[in-house]
């Protein structure tokens, strides 16, 4: 196991010092507890608070993404780890402005079981807690069984959102309307070429051939729909927008947001490259490109692979992509 | 070699038209060379310019500083290979704006023979052509040959200052002054824990035991001081810090800017991880983090590792490291 950290124990809670000391004026720890992080910034009163949760290993999410226009807190679990339903109701009721409070997190077994309970206990303290799972991986399951889907990367979209119209004010049924509008128009899906490495594990999630990559991997490493011997960028790419529009098709003058994601280990320059055969791809169905996103955006760790969301667009979700938003990890500037 | 990529041959240029295709407002390929990117905003009249050059493979380095605040124009090689003096000629050519035009590139041999080259070619045009080379890593030679050091992410902080003197209307002498002094008081040091993959060439650009790390690593996978056995994240910052105090002595109530830079395959936590033990050391011999820069600013394609770049910090320098830039992987607002 090749990483620098000092002991596999100590990962999870180090890495949230360590971002807690980068950024004293945007985050703090709630009851310095480092498994719940909430924004150090003045929030707005009134407002509907966004909040999220799950393991740790995937940065900038979880902890990246709170800040103003984004998520209000997010509680951490060990890597690859839910955290307790216990902590997930300490960080919604410590988020609470008396407007509500929306989960808004990827679906995963012990990330659903801890919000529900989670939701139940800030229920009794008569807090309107709504849930919303993000199930954005074409490749995890048919359409039909759509509420099985796992989420990957589009995950950041659903913050950026819900955020931008939390933000605007908004009661939180229409918080909750525009954000699941957002995640009917959003599909992902990605490849691994190396697994990434559990501390605590000490040894690879997955084994995989030096000429292979895994076709429709999850971001915890779970299996996806194929190994397939490797492929050049352009038929990388080709292969995951082809499931991407088959899912959600897309028409001539529409217009998407596309994230190119590296999983965490994927040099910059690939995720370019990957970027031009998408744009091209779009490009050929006249779809256009409205903005993109190319970098780390929800990794695991050190493996190294890419993913593609794509955002169908309209005025509403526009006006939501575009919304200041101000976190450690993404900020964007009102259009 | 695992990238996806399309082919070796295209893997420089395709990256350029990814990103070009990513920032058309941003940035341009001059005379659609693909090997000569300038900024495609408004520059203001009169304003000196700072431009660069280097082999591609560190993404965000070089292109991705193009904008205002920081680099004006880069000409940019194949991975790890000078671009030739006549491109960055043409690049010099193409950004001046009369002020006269600062080369700030790092101390490589490829790269200052061809910048000697170009600049001469400049004179004749009677553009005013000044060159400074960055030598921030103080692994790469004994303090009284600085001369002979190479240049690590430290290059950023030069870009940074540079680019900020500049638009803030100085005179050419006054950027070179500026920049000079920032350089003075900039050392860097990295650690490598795997090689990376030269596309054309297909292997391993060094090998490396699975319990050993290279100490001092140059960015393109030059031999560091010493080869040891695993070290934990603070005995790393240790090593690391001791050497940069060393050379450069702090002392209490001094204040820095640090770097923690990821070498392209380290996992962000790791870095979070080494920013805490580097902000736990200083901290222990009383200076100050003013600012930290934790992520990939100068990398090498997928290589681990780490390198951390400390700038020592006076009223002029945070001035220019607070002041504004706008670049697609870079921005700050004005403090």
């Amino acid at each position: 196991m090749k990483k620098i950290i000092n002991t596999p124990e100590a990962f999870s809670t180090e890495t949230v010092e360590g971002i807690l000391l980068a950024h004293p004026d945007r985050l703090k720890a709630l009851n310095n507890d480092l498994q719940i992080v909430v924004r150090n910034d003045e929030v707005k009163k009134g407002k509907v608070s966004v909040v999220t949760g799950g393991g740790s290993g995937h940065l900038p999410v979880f902890l990246g993404y709170v800040g103003q226009g984004m998520l209000d807190g997010c509680a951490v679990g060990n890597v690859f780890a839910s955290p307790s339903a216990n902590k997930m109701y300490t960080m919604i009721k410590g988020c609470d402005n008396g407007a509500g409070v929306l989960c808004l997190y990827g679906n995963y077994g012990g990330d659903n079981m801890n919000f529900e309970m989670a939701c139940e206990l800030a229920d009794m303290d008569d807090i309107k807690a709504a849930q919303i799972r993000v199930s954005d991986d074409v490749a995890s399951a048919p359409l039909e069984n759509k509420h099985k889907r796992r989420a990957v990367a589009g995950l950041v979209y659903a913050w950026k959102i819900a955020g931008a119209a939390a933000d605007k004010m908004l009661p939180l049924e229409d918080v909750i309307a525009v954000t699941n509008h957002g995640l009917d128009n959003l599909r992902s899906m990605g490849v691994a070429l190396t697994p990434c490495i559990v501390p605590m594990a000490g040894k690879p999630t997955f084994s995989i051939g030096e000429d292979e990559m895994e076709v429709g991997m999850g971001i915890h490493g779970e299996p996806g729909i194929e190994v397939r011997k490797k492929m050049t960028a352009k038929e990388t790419v080709t292969v995951l927008l082809d499931k991407i529009t088959a899912d959600m098709p897309l028409k001539k003058n529409d217009e998407v947001a596309i994230m190119v994601n590296g999983l965490g280990g994927t040099p910059l320059e690939e995720l370019y490259i990957c970027y031009k055969e998408a744009y091209e791809y779009l490009n050929h169905i006249g779809v256009t490109v409205y903005k993109p996103y190319i970098g780390e955006f929800a990794t695991s760790m050190e493996m190294a692979g890419m993913s593609l969301s794509v955002l169908k667009l309209d005025n509403t979700l526009k006006e939501m992509l575009d919304y200041k938003a101000s976190t450690p990890f993404f900020t964007n500037e009102n259009k």
